[in-house]
């Protein structure tokens, strides 16, 4: 029977920044269970007429060292699982909405239900440089509020301190691409993860691996300017791991590479380029 | 035997304007088939090592008028069928590049072979007003390049003169959402559609039906302003029918109503919002 690390949601922090300190330290390739709190810090009572103002909304639970994870290396998270509350809300139609989740689905207003689809709204690691509230994404990861960032995805984020030091919370039990209303369903949750380290780190940016497409994510003041980069970021990341040139790999990018767009309302705007993995005619297997 | 009106490629227009006269008239209801110009007009020739100057570039078949189309009426063009031709082009590879296409196949450059998904890239209807390329996207339709409007779906243009006036060509092979690199796979076409025409046009802003999923489809200058709009567009849609206030519509949107990237290049950048249908809690069936 394989020991499954529990990493409760008492530690989180705010900022993601290069001086973290571990709270908690897991071993590679084994998979460990993260306790996450809402993203408002269960400030959204029942009763509440209006949205609270909440100290520190997003808290990520962490920092969670990786062992043996040195700077430059790629961490891998494999996301294997994520178990949210019973409830999730939401704080804007127009008073705090609480949110039934059962039975793989979720009660909206007027007997509305939906399927569940949760994800990982914040997850990032220490940085190299500056400090990041967990509500802004970057090159570190943070905010994504990405809706591919779910169950049977790797996502892969460079890293940038010693035991790489990853946090993450604000899942979400449904979110749509763009998340254009600032919030999906805020919810509790348990999340399973894995965790790899590879010496060979794709990008700067963080890459998503999920059924069979690889993504780069990007977040950039503005949509056009996230789009341009990440499209940018993935011809390079061809041009240098294929036989194609820099014009037949943005020409490949523009029959097969969907710009999508994760969110737009972090403040900084994050979006994805998708490629499938065998539509690429990679010199050697990725590293993934 | 049902008739199929033929409609050759000979009569092609470069602008949707009010003022445009019908080259051909087809019935409602009835199956049509409409041969279209490659993007280029023909002007890549093999052996070319450079990319040629176009006198018109995206010609459209048409004008077509539809019989009995009055102004403010919704036209709906079904589309049945797209058959590409043998053979389409890239321009930038960095020399153009012929793609040969069969066997539901293309071949890109290094042997790597896709998947043909043909979508329509230009296709509109006279506007009530202004002069537009069909280089360019708009409430008339136009330049869309997006995807979807493929073989399964109904897209709703409103009718801004009698007869509606449509007129279609830039046909792509195989494109991503973004078009990052400014061209699909570029081929002439033969599109089989059908016509149908709505007292109730649902906005004024190009809507599609595809897959169960309802899009709006706004253009402007930027990606951030265009998937603003959309997002305003379609919660307007929801508001006034059904019984949702628009906090909980916008809600509902950041939930399930994926913002998605038709093309960054037209240059007024297409973004669409695609919500299921049956996430939504229409008051009255749409007329669809």
């Amino acid at each position: 029977m394989t020991q499954v690390f529990v990493i409760p949601s008492t530690a989180v922090i705010g900022e993601f920044r290069p001086d973290l300190v571990a709270a908690h330290t897991v071993p590679t390739d084994q998979p460990f269970l993260v306790e996450t709190r809402d993203a408002l810090d269960g400030a959204v009572i029942h009763g509440l007429t209006e949205r609270p103002r909440v100290a520190r909304p997003n808290p990520a639970t962490g920092p969670i060292a990786i062992a043996g994870a040195r700077p430059g290396q790629a961490l891998a998270v494999d996301v294997l699982a994520i178990d949210v509350a019973e409830e999730g809300y939401l704080t804007r139609t127009p008073a705090p909405t609480f949110i039934p989740q059962r039975g793989g689905l979720v009660e909206f207003v007027h007997g509305l239900r939906l399927p569940l689809a949760p994800m990982i709204g914040t997850i990032g690691v220490a940085p190299t440089e500056g400090v990041h509230s967990t509500k802004v994404p970057g090159r570190h990861g943070g905010n994504l509020d990405t809706r591919d960032v779910a169950p049977g995805a790797a996502l892969y984020l460079r890293v940038g301190q010693p035991g790489a030091l990853l946090a993450l919370g604000d899942v979400h039990s449904l979110q749509a691409d763009g998340e254009s209303s600032g919030q999906g369903i805020e919810t509790a949750a348990r999340v399973l993860l894995r965790a790899r380290l590879l010496e060979d780190s794709l990008s700067e940016w963080p890459c998503l691996v999920r059924d069979g497409e690889l993504m780069v994510l990007v977040s950039a003041e503005t949509l056009d300017e996230a789009a341009r980069e990440a499209t940018e970021e993935m011809a390079r990341l061809i041009v240098e791991r294929s036989a194609l040139s820099p014009d037949e790999a943005r020409m490949l990018l523009g029959l097969v590479g969907d710009l999508r767009i994760g969110q737009v309302v972090n403040p900084l705007k994050t979006v994805r380029v998708a490629v499938p993995l065998e539509a690429v005619p990679w010199s050697a297997p990725l590293p993934l």
